[in-house]
Formats: C-alpha cells, structure tokens, sequence
C-alpha cells in the first residue's frame, strides 16, 4: 500500500492513531501485543513514519550510527543488518561505519563521529580501553554491543560469553571427547577471547581435565586464514586434538578446511564447534554446529537503549546508572558433532 | 610514530612538504612512483592528515557515503572494507548505509542522505531505475559502483560482467561438460542478472549449443538458501547437468552443499563455478573456481572519480560528460573444476 497513513495504521491494527503514534515514537506506554500488533500493520501496509516532520520537531535527526570492528566478519554484517531492521522498525536510520578494530577509531565513534546530525552511537569495541572511554566527552547518547571486561559509562548489551563457551565445550565432552582444543586465544587478549577461553577452562575443570596451553595455541587474527594455520599445528601436536572449540565461526570455517585437506572425517576423527552462528555454518560442508547470539534480539535491545537515552525516556535522566543488558544465545547442534 | 607530521613524512618520502600535501589532497600533479613512495611514508609514520583543519578550510567535511544493497552479502562488506580502504589513503572517512535493494532508498541516498556534512556519495544500486536517477537533484556529487543496463548522469564504476560470464562458461565448456545449467535468472531482472545470463548464453551459442531455459531457472534471490534450493531442482531433471555456472558465489556455496547433500561428487559428478571471489571460495569444501573482480581497484577508482567531482578536478566542472571506467576481473581456478 503506497503512501499508507497513520489512519491507515491504526485501522488495520485496531487500536487508536495515538497508540500507533506512541509505538511510532517507541513510547514505553504500549503493551507488549499491541506493540506488536501495531508493528506489524506498519511492515504490512509499508508504513514509513514520516521521519522529517518528526525530526523537525524534536529537533533529532533520526540517524543512528552504528561502530562495528569489521564488516568482512560475517558475523557483524549479520549483526549491523539485525540493528537496520531494529533501527527501522523504529523509524530511524543506521550509518554503519568499519572502526578495523582501531582503537582511536573507536574513541572517535564514541565522541559522536563530530556529526551534529547524529543522535546516537552503537558501538562494538574491539581495542578501545576503559580510560579512553572514561574520558570521552558526553556529546551524544552511546550504548556498547558485545562482550567488555570491564565497568563501562555507558549502557551494555552483550551475551554471557563465560557461560556460551562453557556449553560449547561442554557439548564436546557429552560426546566422550577428552582431548579438546581450543583456538582463538590471543596474545594480547579482548574481552571476546578472554570470556571464551575462560568458560572453555571452566568446562574442562568441571570434568576434572586440566587446561594445557599447547592445546589452545594462540591466534594471530579472528580470520579463516588463521584458523586454518592453527589447526594446521594442532593436528602436528604428538598427541593431536579429537574435538576443537573454535571461539568463531571464522575460525572453524578455516580449521574445517584444514582438516579436509588432512583427510580428517568430521565428526568421526575430530568434532568441532564454532560460535557466533554465522549463515555459512549452516551451509558449510559438514555444517557447524555452533553457539548462536540471539542478533535480532542483541540488535532490538542495542537500539531501545540507545534511543531510551536519546528520548531522555530513562528515569534519572543523563545522570541514571548505566544497565548490563543481556540477551540469549543458544548451542545449534548440526553435524560437526553429529555422531 | 605518535603525532606523525607533514614535515616528517616529506622527510621519510625524501620530497618536499608541498609534494605530501599534493599527495594528501589528491591532486593529479604528482607522478605515480613519488605518490607510492608519499603514501608508503604515511602508511610507515601513522600519518593522519590534519582532516578538521583541511575540511575548514575547503568547506568540505572528508566524509562520503557508500551505499550498498546488502552488507550480509560477503561480495558487498568486502567491497565497502575497499572503499573504506582507498578513501582511507585519501584522508576520507566513509559511513556505510545499507539500502536493502530498495529503490526508494537508493534514490534518497542519491540525493545526499540529506546530511550537509557528506562530501559525496558512492552508490552501487540494484533496483533505481534510470528515470528516477535521471530527475535526482544534483545536490552532491555522485559516483555508481558496479553493473547498470543504461546510460546515467553519473560516473560510472563496473567490470565487463557479458565478458567475464562468457569466460567462466567457456571454462566449463573447456573441460568437456555439455549440459551446463546457470543459477542466477531472475524473473524481473537487474542488470548484474541480465548481464551475467547474456555471458552465459553467448558463450554456449561459440560452442554450437543453444539456451535451454530450463537449465536456467529463476532464483527468488541470490542467498544461499535460493542457491541450494535451485540446485536441487536442477538435479532432479531427467537430464541434469554435468556443469553450474552460479551467477554470485553466495549462490554457488548453496549449489555445493545441495549437491554435498545428494552425495555428488565436484567436479567429477559436477563442474561448479562462481562469481565474486569471496574469502569463503578459497576455503569452501571444494573450494571454488570464481571469477575475481579486482576489488581493489574498483575501489580505488571509484573513490578516486568522486573525489575529482567533489573537489571540481573534472575537466570541464560539474557539466563534464560522465564517464564509464572499467576496473579488471580474472577467473581463479580451484577444486570445484580441477578435473
């Protein structure tokens, strides 16, 4: 339906043009079915709130930016994708921008990008230390997606990653693999990786086998190249892995292809796990059995806590406590260990 | 180097401060070999051109827009991780906007995104049609990226997409298959579809073979998904096909594991070739023969044609003819035809 109308709206969701408004306007007043209701009634008629207007009148442009490391990672393409949808629904618009990671980058992102015209910023740091941020001059609303180890000012929505690769490796073990491997450990580790080794000790410890490092390699990048080399070495070791918990999906893509190459038959000779549910761990040859993020719901949850401060929706205001928030993930089993 | 100035990366370059400034503003008067050896300094000192201060003083903001259809498609975050990349090299910050493949969105960000701080914007449309284009305002300058059917008031960024078809077939042709399908037709068209089909048909009919239309069904849209699903219905032909020419590599990854899944065996059962040279090609299971668009410089030309528009170098200004600059593409053979 072309140039559909709030009336329009409204009629077709049965509620009043003031409650499709208060959806509109992401106004907390609405039920949860109405809300839903009402939102789809906009995707079925191809409503679009007529931003400008609104715009004009709060004084807000209706443009989000969004920070990710790096957009070649499936999983933060999948990710910005999600919080367009989310963003949208809200009648708000995303400018996505590739930080590669870097922490000035970063910092830059998180002082506003010096865009007057942007009312917010969603940013998922990689490198960008809790001193930069502290310091970081409050010009514009800023929430964090994914995984910190450390007090943020600003609100949080991440996954429990401890608990994730917990159950990732736990699913190993389930199988009677003794001898897992992990790869994605780094050097000089992120949040990401530290969380992810940390539940994959705790799993092992759990089943009363010890941490041994030779079988956690470190990784030079979060590339397919990479997970390919790692796995390249682990299956050299005298006594190489049955099972590898990959802290990526991009990783295990990459240790899947060296193990082809190696004759190995997955899941027989080696199980493997990956994490972030990327699409190609569904289409890989074997498919990848894997932790999956809630992303739609990491998405929705990002872009209400950002324009809950963006609105002043946030009781206490400016100077509210920030919030941990956190959304679901599940282990997809598919045949990677599918015995 | 910390806080890298122009006068020590003149000094490293071994040329003069109004050479690296030249370099950084883009000018054309720089000879190819200082330009690399002014641009290996700033790479090798971290230098950042003072951005704010030049955009004060040239009234511009050293931000472009790039829009693409959609970032969850690898071919796209690979090809914005380049032009991020080359405007990078160029002193210029890019926001990336994902369009959805809507044509509404495409035209809004032709005419600027409304933001006055963009410099210009890069758009690789999918469905904006020529008229549409045609009545845009001219309010920034413009450059298209990748395949259009028609003539458009914009410079204009592409590979020979009917050439680089007709290559991949006749590789398939060259290893003795017959009965090659193409997965990729779309029903209403656009024109990397229509482009790539015509390659196809081409080389078939060099070989004395004509287009049978079922060996060409329409994909519903070029994901993964579609990718297995048409190939499944291509195998239960009477006659099914010894080849697949896979107009994206993303289509392709779904023909192989629909073919994985009927316990074929590529190449020997099934020839496979795609389109794209996405990272996951190289690390698929086979991995795949594509065809490679010189990402890079698609990238390079395409930053490097907007920002002679926005900083008016085009002889003859803003009433310039526009031009059609072709970047290359090669065909990169791998085990999905390695007979």
């Amino acid at each position: 339906m072309a140039g559909a109308r709030l009336k329009d709206v409204a009629e077709a969701a049965g509620v009043s043009i003031k409650t499709v408004s208060n959806v509109v306007r992401g106004s907390a007043r609405v039920a949860e079915p109405t809300r839903e209701r009402v939102l789809r009634a906009i995707d079925e008629l191809g409503y679009t709130p007529n931003a400008s207007a609104r715009h004009l009148r709060t004084g807000r442009s209706g443009i989000i930016a969004l920070a990710v490391p790096e957009l070649v990672a499936p999983y933060f393409a999948e990710l910005a994708t999600a919080v367009i949808a989310a963003a949208k629904e809200r009648g708000c618009t995303v400018l996505i921008e590739d930080t590669g990671g870097d922490a000035d980058e970063e910092l830059r992102v998180a002082c506003g990008l010096s865009d007057p015209l942007i009312d917010g910023v969603l940013l998922s740091p990689l490198r960008l230390d809790q001193s930069q941020l502290a310091g970081r001059e409050h010009r514009v609303p800023l929430v964090l997606l994914g995984e910190r180890d450390y007090e943020v000012p600003a609100d949080h929505v991440l996954i429990d990653n401890v608990a994730a690769a917990r159950e990732a490796t736990a699913h190993l073990l389930s199988l009677g693999c003794r001898r897992i491997a992990a790869i994605g450990r780094e050097q000089t580790p992120h949040a990401t990786s530290q969380q992810r080794l940390d539940g994959y000790v705790q799993a092992l410890k759990e089943a009363g086998i010890g941490y041994e490092e030779r079988l956690a390699p470190p990784v030079p990048t979060y590339t397919r190249a990479a997970g390919a080399e790692v796995m390249r070495s682990l299956l050299e070791l005298p006594e190489p892995p049955d099972a590898v918990f990959c802290f990526t999906d991009l990783l295990a893509t990459g240790a899947l292809r060296a193990a082809h190459e190696r004759g190995l038959d997955i899941p027989r000779d080696l199980a493997l796990v990956g994490f972030d549910d990327i699409e190609e761990a569904q289409f890989a040859v074997p498919s990848l059995t894997t932790i999956a993020p809630d992303k739609r719901q990491l998405a929705r949850l990002a872009v209400e806590a950002l324009l809950a401060r963006i609105e002043g929706r946030v009781a206490g205001g400016a100077e509210a406590p920030h919030a941990t928030i956190r959304a679901e993930y599940e282990l997809v089993v598919r045949e990677s260990t599918r015995l």
